[in-house]
Formats: C-alpha cells, sequence, structure tokens
C-alpha cells in the first residue's frame, strides 16, 4: 500500500476510486496533521492557493516523491530532501498558458489595445500594421509551452525559432542568444525560472532587440529585468506583454501599471478552469505509476 | 501579347519584369483612360482603396479575366460579363485574416479587455476563466482562413468544427447547423457573403447558441443580423468579435459601438502591411499561367 498526501481537497477527485493499496490524506503542512500522514510516500505539492507548506516536507520522513502541479517548481527546490524524487506539472498548464501568450502576441501585434480605445472613442478608422506570419518569434523555452506557441504561430506562417537549454534538433542552445536577438521581432519567454534564467532578459539583452520588437512573459517575472524593461517601454522602443511580473502581485503603487506600450494580466496563464482536471489526470496516471513500479512522468531531478 | 490592367501602382512590382509579352496599364476605372486600355485581356480588380471601378468593366471588351484581391467577391459577381473568368484573393489575405480571428477568440475567452480595465485601474486581481482548448468552436467557411484558424486552435487542444457549404470528408454542411449550434461555446464567421449567407447569423442562429458562447466574425458584416446580435449582447448573454460591421463603417452613433460584451476593430483582418506582397505575387502567377495557356488559381466563377 502506498500513502498519498494532497493540500487540499480539489485534488481527490481521480483518486478516491484506487482501492486498498492507495491510502489517501489530505494535508496543507499547515493545519493539524491527519493520523499517518508521517508514512506519505507520495506528495502532491499543489498550485496556487491550493499548495503544500514546503517547510513541512521535514514531517514526511518516507517520503520518495514530490509531486509540483506548477510547470515551474523553484519554489521547491530547496525543500526535496536529497533521494525524493521531484516531478511538475507538465501538461497541466502548457495549453493555457500556450494560449496566453499567442493571445497576448497577437493582441499587441494586431493593435487590440489601440482599437479597443478607438472603440471607446466610437472612431472607425484603419491603419495598416503588420501581422505575426510576417514576424521572427524567438521562443525561449523547447518544452510543452514553447513547442505550442511556435506551432500556433507557424499556422500563420511566422519564422519561429526556438531556444532551449542546450541545442538540439530543431533547438537553438541559449548561448546563441547574442546571435538571434538582433534578428527577433518578437521573444516569447516560456522557459523555468533557474539561476541561469534568472535575469536573462536584461538591459543587454533588450538593448539587442530591433526597435519594435515585442516580449512576452508567461514564465515568472525575474526572468526579466523590470526595471531595464521599464527604462525601454518609456521611451516607446520596445512592447511587452507579462503576465508574470518582478515583484508579483506587482503594487498598485508600481511604475509599471501605467508604462507605455504594455499590456500586463495578473498570472492567470495556467490557473484556468480546466487546470484542476487536468492536475487530477496527472497525479491519478504517478499514482499508477507507483503502483506499477514504473518511473514518474515529468521528472525534474 | 497580353494587356494587363492594376487599378494602382502599388501591383506593379512583380510584374514590371516580364518583357515584351506582358504590357501593363494603370488605369482605376475613374480616371482619362490610357491608350491602349481598350485590349485589357487581364484586369486586377484590386483590394480597398485600390480598386478599380466596377462599373468601368464594360469599357474593357476583350476582358476574359478578373482578378479580385479580396477573399469575399461579392461586390464583382454583377459586374463580371458572361463568359469572363473571376478568380478571388484566396491566400493574400487568408493567414491575416485567420490570425485576427485567433486574436480576438482568444483575447475574449481570456478576459484581455477586461484585464487592460484592470491594469489602468492598477488592480492585480486574478480570476478562473476558460481556456479555448476547453471550448468547442464551430468555424464558418471551410476554406483558407477557416482551415488556419482550426489549425491554430487545435494546437491548443480546442474541440474545432468545420462548417462549409456541402458536407465533405472532416467538414460538415451548412445545413446541419440547426445540431451544431447548441454544442458551441464559439463561433468564428470566415465564410463569403453570398445570397446563401446574407443574414445567417440571425435572431434564430443566435439563440440557438448556449450561453456565454462568442461570435467572432472576419467575414462580411451582412452575414450577421445586426439587431438580433445587438439584443443578445444587450442582456449579456453573448460576446463578441467583430472585425467586420453592417453597417460598415459603423458610423460614431451607431449603438454597437458601446453594447456590452463586444469588441470592434474597423475591417482590419486582411489589410496588414504584407498583403501587398502577397497579392503582386498572386498577379504574377496568374499572368505566367496565362501565357502558358494554363487554367488561372482561385478561380470563382
Amino acid at each position: 500500500m502506498i500513502t498519498v498526501c494532497v493540500p487540499d481537497e480539489t485534488y481527490l477527485p481521480g483518486i478516491d476510486d484506487l482501492g486498498d493499496t492507495v491510502r489517501v490524506l489530505v494535508w496543507n503542512g499547515v493545519d493539524e496533521p491527519p493520523h499517518g500522514v508521517a508514512d506519505t510516500d507520495f506528495l502532491v505539492a499543489g498550485y496556487a492557493d491550493r499548495t503544500f507548506r514546503a517547510e513541512s516536507i521535514e514531517q514526511l520522513p518516507k517520503l520518495t516523491a514530490i509531486q509540483a502541479l506548477s510547470a515551474g517548481v523553484e519554489q521547491w527546490l530547496a525543500y526535496v530532501p536529497d533521494g525524493v524524487t521531484l516531478a511538475n506539472g507538465r501538461g497541466v498548464h502548457g495549453s493555457s498558458t500556450a494560449e496566453l501568450a499567442v493571445a497576448g502576441l497577437l493582441s499587441i501585434v494586431r493593435g487590440l489595445p489601440f482599437y479597443l480605445g478607438e472603440q471607446q472613442a466610437h472612431r472607425w478608422a484603419q491603419s495598416e500594421r503588420g501581422e505575426v506570419g510576417d514576424r521572427r518569434v524567438l521562443i525561449l523555452g523547447a518544452g510543452d509551452i514553447g513547442t505550442r506557441v511556435a506551432a500556433a504561430l507557424d499556422v500563420f506562417g511566422a519564422d519561429t525559432v526556438l531556444v532551449g537549454r542546450s541545442a538540439r534538433e530543431g533547438v537553438h542552445a541559449i548561448g546563441e542568444l547574442a546571435a538571434l536577438l538582433p534578428t527577433a521581432d518578437a521573444v516569447v519567454i516560456a522557459m523555468p525560472l533557474t539561476d541561469q534564467t534568472r535575469g536573462l532578459v536584461d538591459a543587454g539583452f533588450l538593448a539587442a532587440l530591433p526597435d519594435g520588437a515585442i516580449v512576452v512573459n508567461v514564465a515568472r517575472g525575474p526572468v526579466v529585468d523590470t526595471n531595464a524593461l521599464l527604462a525601454e517601454l518609456g521611451t516607446r522602443r520596445l512592447h511587452a506583454f507579462l503576465d508574470v511580473t518582478d515583484p508579483e502581485p506587482l503594487p498598485a503603487e508600481h511604475p509599471l501599471w501605467s508604462a507605455p506600450n504594455v499590456v500586463i494580466t495578473p498570472h492567470i496563464g495556467g490557473g484556468t478552469e480546466g487546470w484542476a482536471a487536468r492536475g487530477q489526470a496527472l497525479i491519478r496516471a504517478q499514482i499508477e505509476h507507483l503502483l506499477a513500479g514504473e518511473p514518474l512522468d515529468n521528472v525534474v531531478n
């Protein structure tokens, strides 16, 4: 028998019919621990406001695996005990995050924020703008999110370039960025936050982009140097669509809110109505792997 | 030798190096006709404000073919002489129009107009919304535009259903709409305006859609009954993204501008910076077909 701990009842559907081989406990690491929780083999770390308190992982001495339900797992890395497997939520938020990246990029390329203002003024004023099909789009991150963004933009004839941690078939290495940035009309950031990517999009990165380029961030705020981006937005040289910011949540008095050329959404890429059902399906599949003695999917470490 | 008449110098690049076999004249059907224009074999009817005056077609007695550069050709049908071929601009505006349809649909599904308002108020307020990957999207029109819209939405896992004039592999017939509409979370209109499609999206069509459904029109305004749509928007039961309206341009005093749940853009789907180059390439290819005695591409009648 294996013991599974989930931080919220959201995660019960899909694993409440696994029979006697699986004991499921609900504990968020904050409230009074339920009886037997110290036997936990598999911890579902959760997502957003339905997350396990990382510091309480040390109270689970028999743990063999932790299942994050976010795509990025930077907040867990310091808490994973030696020998414990960490799996991420690849596939749970990928399509909805890719959707938002494409929505944001297309909106800016086609001028939707501008036309919303025109609509408020009851003005029918055509202007000839570009289209993404004419553009070269660098996509930082060649995982689930990045490859979906590329596939959608390819439909419109865009010239998409995937950039990953290392070069492989169809993917450029992050080390090639210096040569790629001056050729990019837009950059979509869909990489996890790591020591390598923190502050990657700094003043030098941004300066290498041509005038009018668009920066789309659906990954994590600290991948972008906020002050460097603010400087480029302030001169209206670049545009940005930001679903994530640094700091986050963005305080009401922060200058980014009213900078020119920027659209901000409050980290809604992954948190759509469908994420819980996809999360439940992933948890179920992982438990079945454990029962069968198979390796887990989405292993990070 | 063949004589080609174009309504604007925009269309000269790509056909100004065809040598002695092609004579190219520029006439818009309004100004003083140039010498020899009555010999025109092939008329480029043009696009938007660079269009030939339809009534002047009768001054071209030797005409064998007319090349429209719009996807819809309803405005030319009454002026095409017997025996003259009419070709449309398929491919010139398809990708950019499909792009705008996807931009508009994704924007509404993901709440971008709402979040733009939140940004103006400096408010970071998450809300759990749907995603297009959870939705069933009917696409009316299975041509270049419709198939691109479907392909892009498929990347996000949407359940896309193509509807065309007649049923074929992968395409439902327009006669099946009554059964399909109650299952649709969104409808994208990408069909030409014809006697069959004028007013197709009327009060009964809209009433058959479930609450919260989204109507996207990137085709022609009169495919939708404006008053019927206004009634549904007024109760906030449906949402709409309209790149085309009836009437068009939409007068400043028209109630559609300030109806709830609607985003309006001023017929910008096809008129991107890239259309002229694609139009030039199409004109060149068609002239080469004529010189080779081959049938034209994109023939409508």
